[in-house]
């Protein structure tokens, strides 16, 4: 994916044009920023495949009406540590940030909060949200459910989306823990990768319409399905598939928004499913404070011993061992440096939104 | 594993028995019956390699001076949705059972609440503390660590257990949802089978002790370890590895007990890791309210709905796309009505246990 075509950008840079788009289509100068940040945190973590890459998905979405540049959000509580936000077609940037925000105000009172929404839109990449609380010392986990490409164990048809689960927690030395993992075998990016350089997927990735293993990662086209964490059911697949229905559940079940086969695509051309059960695709976020728990400084000197005897694990070879969280960190570090290379056919794409939106950027020059 | 030479005992021979065993090692009458109950719920529910077979484990913690028979426990909270249970080495179905009964009251008042529990033993199938809170209306979760079996992404080291997480909700008609997995590709008992009958292991379940992927599942006696679900990194891997360190983190770190490679081992037999970084092994447990999210029935009705959806989806063959908990469920059914098949050997090693501890018992007439 990597090659001398693609062009670098300083994160500065995908914000300002980000900035300039959201603006465009009537955000708020303050969800404007944000939605700005949140989006290209992805690009600067590496995970290409949900940064500026679905920045003209984003505007696609509000042209189609499914997307509502001035939401307003409303809260439903009836208990303190507890919350639905219902975000009226918010962008998922804006909903899933309120939402863990709530979440943290509700655990410095109660130890932990907990908030489901609906009515939202995709949020990019679920570990941001996990560590804004653990930027502030607190635990946080972050869940959304997603349009249906992954099938059940025994099933033929695509029910559940690649549903992620983010979890992060603050250490001493170390910067945040921080898992963010679709609940797949593989992530839809890197059959895309596949796809575009004409390779085979491995075994346990995906099936065929007809729910046959495969390695043709063009079957997913053709109404293949994605198959769950584990892969066939003698390797776990059925726990995948247990998985994702947990966050099905949390963020569609919970909320009131669609679940199962009802969320709606990203993609604006893709018509809305028939006879929707709830309002647009469902979040759900978790924050609790570390320090209900174990004093402060105890509980980070812990996450880091934690992290300490997992990174001096024994080595297969020379690969380091890792905690979840660590190839982003080293990402965003290198990205901060030596910026962010974008694919020519999304720079074309981005110089293509902002004719249509009538942007004057710096960034194709 | 089923033959003809299994003799199959009623729940409640299973329950009493266990009775007599809890109640000659010193446990209070309550705790003798909650124990035994939860002990032999696995038996029930079909998970044969955490029930009765274990009870001798138990008895030999006891003795080994690792398993307080009469604990005093200690909640400690300071936030009123959040407390940390010292269990004082209480077996973990008292203090698990006590530890969800909590999160429960709290989430009365709350909407939500998380217990974290220290200085325990093993509590035997997470499930059933996660269908407690789901048999009362609410959402429940329960996590344990585990001694180390499992070996990170890129490691040879066992530096986790098998790590499970289980979440649990309540339907209309049907009974809960409840997932139950281990965080490895196989649980422990499946290749405790594989051992027993020379059977060897699919691909993706183990690695020998350089950390080479192996079939042969003598390998974990021969100090190689169990792979984390999705097997090998390019199956997902570092996604097991994921979650089980959530898991460990949450039961290990958040509650002063052990965590990964510190965490005791369940057989006696084996020493206690030096330099112990906690107490005991631990535990997790969360409840919230699922009528503060929705109104009751409204939820029911919603994750009524949900399990349909998933279990009328296309199938391949003739298997049923079947829910998470509906094989225990169906397990359950089957051993109410016709018991529950226990292996000669397990017979055999509670037939020397009653001898042991002087207990008469009409199992083995």
């Amino acid at each position: 994916m990597r090659g001398i075509l693609e062009r670098r950008y300083s994160i500065l840079d995908l914000i300002s044009f980000s900035s300039q788009v959201f603006s465009a289509i009537g955000f708020s100068e303050e969800d404007t920023q944000l939605a700005a940040k949140c989006l290209t945190r992805a690009d600067l973590r590496g995970i290409d495949s949900h940064g500026i890459a679905r920045l003209s998905g984003y505007v696609r979405l509000f042209h189609a009406g499914r997307l509502n540049p001035r939401p307003e959000m409303k809260f439903t509580s009836t208990f303190p540590a507890v919350a639905v936000l219902d975000a009226d077609q918010s962008i998922g940037f804006i909903s899933a940030s309120v939402a863990m925000n709530h979440c943290i105000e509700m655990a410095k009172i109660s130890g932990c909060g907990m908030v489901a929404v609906r009515n939202s839109n995709h949020f990019g990449i679920a570990g941001q949200y996990a560590l804004m609380a653990a930027e502030k010392g607190l635990a946080g986990m972050a869940f959304t459910n997603a349009s249906p490409l992954v099938a059940p164990t025994n099933s033929s048809a695509r029910m559940l989306g690649t549903n992620p689960i983010a979890a992060a927690f603050p250490a001493l030395e170390s910067r945040p823990f921080v898992l963010d993992m679709a609940t797949t075998t593989a992530a839809n990016g890197k059959l895309e990768i596949l796809q575009r350089t004409a390779q085979k997927a491995p075994e346990g990735w995906i099936q065929d319409s007809n729910g046959k293993s495969s390695d043709n990662p063009d079957e997913l086209k053709n109404g293949g399905a994605l198959l769950p964490l584990g892969g066939e059911s003698q390797n776990g697949g059925h726990k995948g598939y247990g998985l994702g229905s947990v966050v099905d559940i949390l963020s569609g079940v919970f909320s009131g928004a669609n679940f199962g086969p009802w969320v709606p695509p990203f993609v604006s051309f893709l018509p809305l499913p028939e006879n929707p059960v709830g309002e647009g695709i469902g979040h759900f976020f978790i924050a609790f404070r570390t320090d209900a728990f174990q004093p402060e400084q105890v509980f980070r000197q812990r996450m880091e011993d934690w992290m300490k005897s997992m990174r001096s694990a024994s080595r297969i070879g020379e690969n380091e061992v890792m905690v979840p969280g660590d190839p982003e960190w080293e990402a965003e570090d290198i990205r901060m440096k030596d910026g962010i290379p974008v694919h020519p056919k999304v720079v074309e794409d981005l110089r293509n939104l902002a004719i249509e939106l009538k942007i004057s950027s710096t960034l194709f020059e």
